[in-house]
């Protein structure tokens, strides 16, 4: 179910679109030399986005949104046009959250005429999301260094659902010496275990029972690590087993990787990215989990 | 003959080496919210350093100015280790100026162990230097973005001697939404027309003679311009004729070409950038005028 904005007593969020009037709104919010969190989002807001808001409140007393679905990110023939735009209910879920501002560029505000610059990060890129979906993480890349030289914030959260974004947005802003704190946020889950995705939309009721796959399968490499096993060969076997249950499930990568270097492991010993992708009808979806060795 | 340091009552410079230091730097200087121009450098200073210096002086109250080698945007073979680096002189140059603080980062502090981030604006990097220098204007982009974001200035000065650079990185800046101002100062020349060139000092006394082939030919042309020549293959022939006197002197390219969009023009209809770059000796020269259409 899609949560609904709860009732606080808050001042509305102010919005900005142009460049220009984010600049104004940002400069009065810190009037006070306050320090901001920021939350990148492609809108279609869900609890896991909301609790990326409630994280970046707890870090900042000023808090800013961006909504904006960048379409440098999506290869042809990709979701761009159908991915979903609840403007209306986004707004009023992150005025619940006692959101500051609410950044909403168009595309020209991100991307000026005559735009030729690209950011990216290399051999990150290439694996995993980035090897099915190519040019994907230059798109994120590019548009998530021109929101934040946009908002300047002091911090920046991430959500680990996206952990290879979140690793390469990480390094990022490290290696072009950003002066902003990333953070991430855990994977909200629905109660059947589904990662929380704004794509779990695309979904028939047939689909999104069998969905439950991607997160089976990773609880069941979870155990197998619990109980001992560092093969990753046998940890997909494992997740391939069990995504057998699921015949509208087409798998698209099961890989067990180095959380730093992206690059696969042969032997899980010490830390590890389980990390999972599959396509469910309409829908591409991707889940993972991070192995804390001891 | 190289500029000498001019005495003049002024404090000496600030200097910071890490990013730490520099960002303690920058918030003293700009305790009183003054603004902050911005002079990137790679030392060797010349008289035409020393003019967007003073330019940089007047456009701002603050006036930060860095040094250094970057080894990126160096090709394999080039001469990226016997590029002068006379430090010391640098710094009472940069301190008879006036300057505010001297950043001289090394290269870890400018490429975090790590680093995989790279920054490229597409088309305009791959033509003129971009041909003859693969990867060259990546290089430059990857670190100016980086100096940008720790210096963070208000303005920032460039060369047109660097005419495609001053280009690329005003590219860059407004497509990367960096709230920064981008200006550029004149060539600076020697008397007998050559421009000044941290490069120059590579050269023997006749290869030194002979350099003055680059001037002379771009002369050649500006003149035909005035009469109103206007075919960019009589403009070239006439710079190559100029450059047959000089048997030192081999062509890299010479290009009659859009001024934004760096596409090379059949005919000069409104305004172009005649650009030049030669081979002396051990030293690649470059040099240019942008025409302007009345």
């Amino acid at each position: 179910m899609p949560p609904r904005p709860r009732p606080r007593a808050r001042k509305r969020p102010a919005r900005a679109r142009s460049l220009d009037s984010l600049r104004r709104a940002l400069a009065s919010l810190r009037a006070r030399g306050e320090r901001v969190a920021f939350v990148p989002t492609m809108g279609a807001l869900h609890e896991g986005h909301l609790s990326l808001v409630r994280l970046a409140r707890r870090s900042a007393p000023r808090v800013v949104v961006s909504i904006f679905v960048n379409p440098l990110q999506f290869a042809p023939g990709e979701d761009f046009r159908r991915y979903p735009r609840p403007l209306a209910r986004d707004r009023a879920l992150l005025a619940a959250e006692g959101v500051d501002l609410i950044w909403e560029p168009r595309v020209e505000d991100v991307y000026p005429k005559g735009d030729r610059t690209r950011v990216y990060v290399e051999g990150l890129s290439d694996v995993l999301e980035g090897s099915s979906r190519p040019g994907h993480y230059t798109g994120v890349c590019t548009v998530v260094a021109r929101l934040l030289n946009a908002v300047q914030p002091d911090l920046l959260w991430l959500g680990q659902k996206d952990a290879q974004q979140a690793l390469i947005l990480e390094r990022m802003c490290a290696d072009l010496l950003l002066p902003v704190e990333v953070r991430r946020g855990p994977t909200l889950r629905e109660e059947d275990g589904l990662a929380m995705s704004s794509r779990n939309s695309y979904l028939s009721h047939a689909e999104r029972q069998q969905a439950v796959a991607l997160s089976q399968g990773l609880a069941a490499a979870w155990i197998l690590l619990r109980e001992g096993e560092r093969s990753a060969q046998r940890l997909a076997a494992a997740i391939r087993r069990e995504w057998d249950g699921y015949p509208l499930v087409r798998e698209d990568y099961i890989a067990i990787v180095d959380p730093a270097s992206l690059e696969p492991l042969q032997r899980v010993r010490g830390h590890a990215l389980v990390a999972v992708a599959a396509h469910v009808g309409p829908a591409r979806l991707i889940d993972n989990f991070p192995w804390r060795a001891r």
